[in-house]
């Protein structure tokens, strides 16, 4: 299946000269939806993984099938006091000034191996404090992973840099 | 496998006197997560539904691995501001204002059979926005779904007294 096909690309979003890449309609196809799935079963079945981190919203997505499928744990990450618990909070930096990632505190175990799960990397800021907010907790990262990539952008580069383990199913550069 | 048990009740959130139910606690069990899914599939496979219209953000969770097993759309209904292309959009009442739901305008197609998902159902104000936006598409939905019903909250009964379909798999009420 050419996935990439199914991504629809909308120019000038979210400000001109930025080509969004959008998974909406990859989502509208069920299709689509299982032999994605697919194919992260495949990657992590064997992986004795003890949950998935996933990244509110559209992490939230993937995380959950597999989470699902994997039978382990679903760890939202979410915006800003979302949560209605004890929390582990990490900042990162947004074009003008800075958001936060919460994470409830109890939500993942001193040595889980944890998968980071987003629906796509930039320049990689809420990826990082997702990996923050997993070793808050003493546990392991098994692995990144992302339907799509922008390399040109040096998210997945940083994250390299810092030993972690990506992966992504697509990869939209100079295009 | 007792539902109820697993969800943590959070009191005086997100103001005092308020009962929360949050469902994270239910969310970090894998074997929570396959019963769920497998209640679901067993209500739903058998249906021809079209897509899963599910509510940003916790609506995405069961919604997604949902549309997966069944091998339909998923359908996102974002908060206002979060989707890169034409939309609909729905007003609905907060305690103080109002908010907007969005849904992409090429999502779901006429004559449709969708069903509604989110995590819970309180005073229904979302979830009746929700419904307004499928019906925009001249799409039926099949019914309305949720982890927790509130029903002294009336959202239930105002879906029901407008002739939808609701389906709970957990009741809380004066506890």
């Amino acid at each position: 299946m050419d996935l990439k096909s199914l991504i629809r690309t909308v120019p000038n979003y979210p400000k001109p000269g930025i080509l969004f890449r959008d998974i909406s309609t990859l989502l509208y196809n069920g299709n689509a939806l299982k032999y994605i799935t697919e194919i992260y079963y495949n990657r992590y079945k064997d992986k004795k993984i003890n949950g998935i981190a996933s990244i509110e919203a559209r992490g939230f997505i993937f995380g959950a099938i597999l989470s699902e499928k994997l039978g382990i744990a679903f760890i939202p990450i979410r915006k800003k006091g979302k949560l209605p618990c004890k929390v582990y909070r990490e900042k990162y930096e947004l074009e003008y000034g800075t958001d936060e990632l919460e994470v409830d505190i109890t939500a993942i175990k001193k040595n889980d191996n944890i998968l980071i799960m987003d629906d796509l990397i930039a320049t990689g800021g809420t990826a990082i404090a997702a990996g923050n907010l997993v070793n808050r907790f003493d546990a392991n990262i098994y692995e990144y992973t992302f339907l799509i990539d922008l390399p040109d952008l040096g998210g997945s580069k940083k994250l390299i840099n810092k030993n972690y383990s990506v992966y992504s199913l697509m990869k939209f550069s100079g295009e």
